[in-house]
C-alpha cells in the first residue's frame, strides 16, 4: 500500500460551506474577510470556508465583492431551509420577521447559525437556544455584542472557570461618540447627535441606539453569558443619554468624572441587576478613557479579578472578524457549546433586583432662585429620606435669579434618592426639573 | 419504556477527572477554584470536573486545601502515565527536566496536557505540539501568558478571522510593578527591586523576570499563535529593565512617555520582529496607563482593527482562572484544535526580521561635559549616520562638569542608530556609556 502524500500543510479537507443573508455593510465584510483572508482561516479551521449562496433584497446592487457563481435566493427562509451549506449566516437584522423566521428554518433543518443580531437574541435568545439545543445545532452570536471584541467568547469559555460578580461594558458606539464629542467639544447633544448622523455615526432613526436600547439588547445577552440565567430583556432598566447636557458634562469634569453610557449587570443579594443609563465614572478608571467608537467590557470574576477588553463595537470589518471566528469555530469542531455556556435546561431563572434597591451614588443638578432659604429646604428634603450629601458645587451668585447648583449625594438606595429628588423637585425656588445621574465606582 | 426523568438542569454525565502535578500556590489554586465553583463549573463543561491524584514533592505541607481521597504519586511521570485521570495539569515549571518528561509522558498517553509553564512552551512548544497532534492529544496552555487574561483563546479563536499585524504586551507583572513604583516614588531600580522581593512580587533571583526572560517566553508563544509560524524563542531579542533608571523615567515623564517593558511581534516586510525591552509609549496611549501588576495585550488585525485585553497577570486566582478555563474546555469537548492554532504541519517557519532593519524612535541620554564644541560633536556623529534628531533637552548649566543631553532621535533603523550610538560614545567630552531606550507607538 502507497503512503499518503504528505500535502506539506495543505489544507485538504472538504470545504465547509456558507449560506449568508444580509448582504449590507457587514454581509459585504463577511464575504471580503472570508476572501482575503482564506489562506488563514483555512489554516486554523482546518478547512477551507466557502460562501455558496446568499440572499438579499436586491440582486443588481454594487457591494464592491463578487457574487458569481454564489446561488442567489430572495427568500431567507427559504435559503435557511436548501441551500447547500453546512451554517447559514443571519445578517438582515430586526428582532422577529424574516431573520427570526430563518433562524428558527435553519435550526429546524439542524444547520448551525452564525447570527450578529442583538435584538433577536434579546427578545428571543432563550427559546432559540433552546431550540437550537434541542436539535443539536450550533447557535453562535460573537458579532451580536461589542463588535471585533471576542467577549461572548471570553465569559464562555475564557472565563467560564469564574463566579462572575459584574459585567459593565460601554456597548454603544454611538452613544460614546456622542459623549466623547460633546465634551471635546463641550458642544450640547443636540447639535452632536446632527453631525454623527451626518457622518454616518448615528442612524436616520437614532433611537435603537441614543434611548439605551441596542445596549440593553447586549447587556441582556451578557448577563445570560455571565449568570447562566435566561436572557431576560424584560428586566434591564433601561436610560438613554438625550438628558445628558454639555452643562452636565462641564461639571462631571469639574468633579473629576467623566459621563459614559454604561450596561451594568451585578450579582447583588437582591437579585441581579441590569441597567442601561448614564454614568458618572472617575476619569483614573479605565473605562473613563474609552472614548469615541471603541467599546469595552470589564468583567469581575471571584479567581481572576478583573478582566477588561477594548475594541472597535460596530462597522464592517470588527463585526465581519467576529462572524467569520464563529465560522471558524464551527468548521473546527469547537462550535458544539450550549449557545449561552450552559444548557437552557440548566440556567437558573434570573431573579431580577427591584431598581429601588439600587445602592449607589448620585449626582445632581438643580436649577434654583438664588436667594436664601432656598438651599435649606433642599438640604431639608433630602434629610427627610435620610439621604445625605458629599458635596455641593455652586459657580458665582445672581441674587434672586436663576443659579445652577450641584450636588453629589452619598450612597444610598435608589428608592430613598428618588423619593428626596421628588421632594427636591417641589422645592419653592426649585426651577425645572432636577437632573440626576448615578455615579458608579467601576 | 419509562421515559428517562428530567434532571432540571443537574449535570449527570460522567466525571471529568483531573490529575495535578505541583502543589505550589497555583496548583493549591486550581484544587480551591474547582471546589468553590463546583456547580458553575459543571454546569458550564456539561460535567463535574474532579481531582482524582496529585503529585507534589512535600506531602506534609500545609496548602490550605483538603488532599483527601487524592490519589499520592512522589513521581509526576508515574502520574502522567498511570492515574485514573482524563487530563493531567503540569505546574511543576522549568524548561526541562520533570515538568518536560510528564507532559510527554501524558500526551505519549495520549491524555491531555495542561500547563502553565510558559519555558517550556517557548523551548519545547513546537516538539511538544507536534507530539500532541501525532497522538491526537490536547495540550493547553491558557496560563502560561498574561495569567487570567483569556488572550491564547482570543488570539487562536476569537480573532482567527484575521491576518494579524502586530501584538504588543505588558506581559511580566514584576518588571511592571517595579517600573510603575519606580515612576510614582522617584526611587531607584536596586532600591525599589528590593522592595519588590521583600513584598514577593519579585523572586528571590529576579533575573527571569527583570531581564526580560519571563516576557521573551511569553512572547515567542503568542507570535506563533499569532503568525501560525513555530514558536521560535531563539529569535526573541531580549533587553531587561536593569538598565533604566530614575533619571530616564523622570525625562520621559517631562516628554510625553512612560517606560514599559513591552514584549512586541510584528510583521515587516524583512520579516517576523520579536522583541522584549523598555520602551518610552505615549502617555495618552491606553497601555501607558496599565500599571502595578497587571498585564495587557494589544493585538491589530487587518479586520479588527486593535483589540485590547487587560488583567492580572499572575497570581493564585487568575492562573487557576486559566488552568480551569482549560479543563473546562477539554471537558466540553472544546479542545481538539492544534494546540497553536494550526497544525504543526501547516505552520510556516518563522523568518525573523533582523533587529538591525527595526525602523523606530529613539531616546538617548547622555552624560557629558559642558564645554563648548561637545554638542557639535555629537550632532556630527549622527549626521555621519544619517540620523537625525527631534528634540534636546539640557537642563542647566555646569560650566565644564558634567551635565546631563537628552536627544530624541528621528524615526531611522536600529543598524544606523547603533552605529550612531557608538559614535557618540567615542566623542571627546561624552561621559559614562550613553544610554538608549526605543519609543514605540502603541
Amino acid at each position: 500500500m502507497k503512503e499518503p502524500k504528505k500535502s506539506g500543510g495543505a489544507v485538504k479537507a472538504a470545504p465547509f460551506k456558507v449560506a449568508i443573508a444580509g448582504l449590507g455593510t457587514v454581509g459585504a465584510g463577511v464575504l471580503k474577510v472570508l476572501e482575503k483572508n482564506a489562506a488563514e482561516i483555512a489554516a486554523r479551521a482546518g478547512r477551507p470556508i466557502v460562501v455558496t449562496a446568499v440572499a438579499a433584497r436586491n440582486r443588481g446592487k454594487d457591494r464592491g465583492v463578487s457574487l458569481d457563481g454564489l446561488a442567489w435566493y430572495d427568500d431567507p427562509v427559504e435559503m435557511a431551509r436548501s441551500a447547500d451549506a453546512d451554517a447559514v449566516v443571519e445578517l438582515i437584522g430586526g428582532a422577529n420577521g424574516p431573520a427570526k423566521a430563518m433562524v428558527e428554518a435553519a435550526l429546524d433543518a439542524r444547520r448551525a447559525v452564525v447570527t450578529a443580531n442583538k435584538a433577536l437574541l434579546a427578545h428571543h435568545g432563550a427559546a432559540l437556544a433552546a431550540r437550537a439545543e434541542s436539535h443539536d445545532a450550533v447557535l453562535a452570536f460573537e458579532a451580536a455584542v461589542a463588535g471585533g471584541i471576542p467577549i461572548v467568547k471570553g465569559l464562555r469559555e475564557g472565563l467560564a472557570a469564574n463566579r462572575i460578580e459584574q459585567v459593565v461594558g460601554i456597548l454603544n458606539g454611538t452613544c460614546n461618540y456622542i459623549l466623547t464629542v460633546m465634551r471635546e467639544t463641550g458642544r450640547d447633544f443636540d447639535d452632536v447627535l446632527a453631525e454623527a448622523q451626518s457622518l454616518g455615526y448615528a442612524e436616520a432613526d437614532p433611537s435603537f441606539d441614543i434611548d439605551g436600547v441596542d445596549a440593553a439588547h447586549k447587556l441582556a445577552i451578557l448577563t445570560s453569558l455571565a449568570f447562566g440565567t435566561a436572557v431576560d430583556f424584560a428586566h434591564v432598566h433601561v436610560e438613554g443619554i438625550r438628558h445628558v447636557s454639555a452643562q452636565d458634562i462641564a461639571y462631571a469634569d469639574e468633579l473629576g468624572y467623566r459621563i459614559k453610557l454604561l450596561a451594568i449587570a451585578r450579582r447583588t443579594e437582591a437579585g441581579i441587576e441590569q441597567r442601561v443609563h448614564p454614568c458618572m465614572v472617575s476619569k483614573a478608571s479605565p473605562i473613563a478613557s474609552v472614548d469615541g467608537v471603541y467599546n469595552a467590557v470589564m468583567v469581575e470574576g471571584d479567581a481572576v479579578g478583573q478582566v477588561a477588553f477594548r475594541g472597535r463595537g460596530a462597522g464592517e470589518g470588527p463585526t465581519a472578524s467576529a462572524v467569520v471566528a464563529d465560522l471558524i469555530d464551527i468548521a473546527a469542531g469547537r462550535g458544539g457549546t450550549p449557545p449561552f455556556g450552559v444548557p437552557t435546561t440548566a440556567q437558573a431563572a434570573l431573579v431580577p433586583a427591584p431598581m429601588g434597591d439600587h445602592f449607589g451614588s448620585y449626582y445632581v443638578r438643580l436649577m434654583v432662585v438664588d436667594k436664601p432659604g432656598v438651599f435649606a429646604a433642599i438640604a431639608t428634603a433630602l434629610g427627610e429620606e435620610n439621604v445625605s450629601m458629599e458635596s455641593v458645587l455652586q459657580h458665582g451668585r445672581h441674587p434672586d435669579g436663576p443659579v445652577a447648583v450641584v450636588l453629589t449625594i452619598h450612597e444610598t438606595t435608589e428608592g430613598a434618592f428618588m423619593r428626596a429628588l421628588e421632594r427636591m423637585r417641589t422645592v419653592e425656588g426649585v426651577l425645572d426639573t432636577p437632573r440626576a445621574i448615578r455615579i458608579e465606582t467601576v
